[in-house]
């Protein structure tokens, strides 16, 4: 699953024309849900106003494309989160994610669950998912525990994207869910270690750039040709360190997401910044190098 | 200087109406300034539109209770800042705090300037504080190295609240900033030592609870009274750790402040918790044995 | 590859007269090469007298069964690992595998690659690999990086040990090693995956314990059958988790060998504790369930 | 207290002939007691052997010069630290210092205790104490609570060099200890501000290079004058900051103490490797600038 970017024109507006040819791209390449107000989608950067015409836009695009989508609703201060949440059940999304408080940060497993649990009541009748990034949100909680507290004490607790190289943990967190619970693994450069561990789901900003490939590789493990899943997320991660030696995570991503597809994602919003040119040509002639591009 | 508490009711809507009296309480105890919006006010966890109201209050009052009114802004996304910083300018607060970006975070000097840049930016006529409290915002950037290129390249950068317990970094940041710039401790703990390193304002809960025992500390090594700073300064980290047993901070100060003033400021924003009346009591019997109540 | 124990009395004196039964275990479970005096093995714990016994032992019981002897030699003051790598190479060891100084640590690649020169140094004739357990050592240094300086720089620099869950650098560090080089990993929970990405070697204690299970998973990897790897990495999960719950890793893999093999590798050496009998009980139980011991 | 130097030749062989003449120098600054082995010691770089000869020319040359002799002995496989500290009390030491466990961490109070029980049993005639300094060891125990439970259970404990700039747990440090306790404080930067809070003792390289310094430091705060404290204080400050920027603390205080001195205490131990000449330059123009040296 794509988290999709939010685009944005050169003054910092959200250019809200591109996201119907955004998600034709998408359905087109065969995506069948988006992630909406990820990392990747810089939400954390947004006013609630502009989250919540965001949502619409996607919500709209989404009866013509058939897409679910997901939407992330933490990374505000509280209020404007539950105010997210149950805007997002009230027009229609389908799911949502949810990071955790990011100033007030829980310290253990059950003042994350109480946290995760207020949003979940702001939309009870969505399943809700947890955001775990510890890189980001500096939130180290043990995720196999939280899991199991979570969903003895939240009705629609729904699993969990597990944005983490920890795989040994991730495996514990696939171990702890229940059957009517989905993990999403958030690392691009795992994708088919983590599918042989049974975790077959994915959201990461590959599913914008390299459907195809992200997808050709959960074949390969799925139809047991190591050798082939091997090779192909070896491109997929040179691919990605392509971008990654040239800057933060959002701003690099952006420039491969106009490189390779074309459509106009724009500069990131602030305060972060676009990398520049002769990056994006480095960028460019890397991808091109691995006969990723043409 | 006190970071002033957001009354709230047990329903968690805030209690504009306790505002009055609490400035009055702080001009008579002595108090010439307050800061809105702080950790100890938690803005973190409320909405643009409620923290603005909050900021309405405190404007308000200050007509009445001559109090300089600070203002800190950060702890949302970045649209939210800046809507923030403009909106004190326009209403009259007469100074500016930030955090840093909380989710996409500085990862060096610059990029920490960057952010203070652009809140500086958002509110020119404003003298502009940078919030450095690491424990919370795990971003931990060189201070004297930020405030010096701060300085450089903004022109009302006006200086910091240094909430640390590193005195060196601390003296080093004092060395580091002109004479029209203001170095606040944040380290209740702390008052009397960082006052003989010349660092002699402070931004702490303490000066709510206590704005008597904080003041006597600054005077007594003002006047070179090494072993009343030091008793003084006892007693109150005494005070404070018969609170920090219970919990974290904002619930526990919440509770010490009703307790010491009768001043009902409430439960705390959620996520946070109250304390148990268990709790409140043993704190209330510390601090009668400490003679700092009767 | 095993790392083994060193088997102690119950006063902690060294109890040699155990180890040629043990490498003669090892050798009859189709072990080819052993690591003595790595973590499992505790010589961070004792005197460069004591390992040198321990390496003579060693060395001698290889000349039967054929085993490889890699020692690691670091985890003491360099002085004393300069001797032991002096030493390794005198009588024989095969192969040296060295920790970073843990006092004064390097602080970049450079520093690192200096470290691991002096040691090499010290052993001109043997191949020498580094030990990458940032968990313990607190040593964190980029080792895409330091494998491709240390590379560069010293001649008999033949490899890494890497224990860390993050498959993702795993993968770099493999792409960044020469031909006659090796990476062992050092995670025990994903054999599976690393072997998909093409790490297949390993040294853990595992293959001390349970060295059957482990050849099977690589062997299920090798031959394209991710079902059968997954099921057998988690079989093998679940039996070191069953352990990991009832304290630190040498005490517990102690009583676990103990369980397994019958094989009297006796308490850790100080200052850790062995585990108690209660604990002892839980694991041979779980161990049972998971019918891994009869 | 100042932590001696170990005289190195250039070719890292230990210099003893240095020895009695740096014991003089210091005695005649006024100074009653030293630290052996400390960080500034580099005896975590020695063998075991070496660093009893060390001791040994200490001991030896406390006899002519009165001077106090506490060594450090842990940082070393335990067997070591075992045999150094029983060495210590037969030989004539007066009292020991020592690290924490550096491979096999402390996670707990209670672990951090009973190591050091284990090594004040092996010399039970000495007075133990303990040496914090987390940014070194990565051992990072609450020392409140470890010198209440250390205090309980073992009866040769006492006191702690307490090397951390967080002056709000070095006072709680100072209120848990008993009257036939000590602290040391560890941080040059940091003695005036210390002393208010009435922590009046130090181990510090400042005491080798800036012994009338140091003590004037101590005495300002002691005669209540805290405009003179400071003053002092910032001088010494900045005279550390003149090293510091050099590179690592060993080196740049070797380089440091010739300049002050002209002690020829050579280079640092090996992996440590001596400042350049120009770093030499510079620090000396900045001392005499600050009018430390003429």
């Amino acid at each position: 699953m794509p988290p999709v970017f939010t685009p944005l024109n050169d003054d910092h507006t959200i250019n809200y024309s591109v996201i119907p040819e955004y998600a034709k791209y998408l359905a087109n390449a065969g995506i069948k849900s988006v992630l909406v107000g990820g990392t990747t989608g810089e939400h954390m950067s947004l006013s609630v106003g502009d989250r919540k015409k965001v949502i619409d836009a996607w919500v709209k695009v989404a009866k013509t494309t058939d897409l679910h989508i997901q939407v992330q609703v933490g990374g505000a201060p509280l209020s404007d989160v539950l105010d997210l949440a149950s805007y997002c059940q009230k027009v229609g999304a389908d799911s949502l994610l949810t990071l955790p408080e990011l100033y007030f940060k829980p310290d253990s497993v059950d003042t994350l669950v109480d946290y995760v649990e207020l949003v979940a009541n702001a939309a009870p009748n969505l399943p809700v998912l947890y955001y775990h990034i510890p890189s980001m949100s500096k939130v180290e909680i043990n995720m196999p525990a939280f899991v199991t507290k979570a969903t003895n004490r939240i009705p629609n607790f729904k699993g969990i994207k597990f944005t983490s190289n920890d795989l040994s943990e991730g495996a514990q967190v696939l171990r702890a869910l229940k059957n009517d619970q989905e993990m999403f693994l958030g690392a691009d450069t795992l994708i088919a270690p983590a599918a042989l561990l049974g975790i077959k789901s994915s959201i990461g900003t590959t599913w914008n750039l390299f459907p195809r490939l992200a997808q050709d590789i959960l074949d390969a493990v799925e139809r047991n040709d190591v050798a082939k899943a091997r090779s192909l997320q070896e491109t997929l991660s040179l691919a990605i360190e392509a971008h990654t030696v040239e800057g933060p995570w959002v701003p690099i991503m952006k420039a491969g997401m106009e490189i390779v597809s074309g459509i106009k994602v724009g500069p990131p919003s602030l305060p972060q910044k676009p990398i520049t040119d002769e990056a994006r040509k480095r960028i460019e002639s890397k991808l091109r190098k691995l006969q990723i591009i043409d």
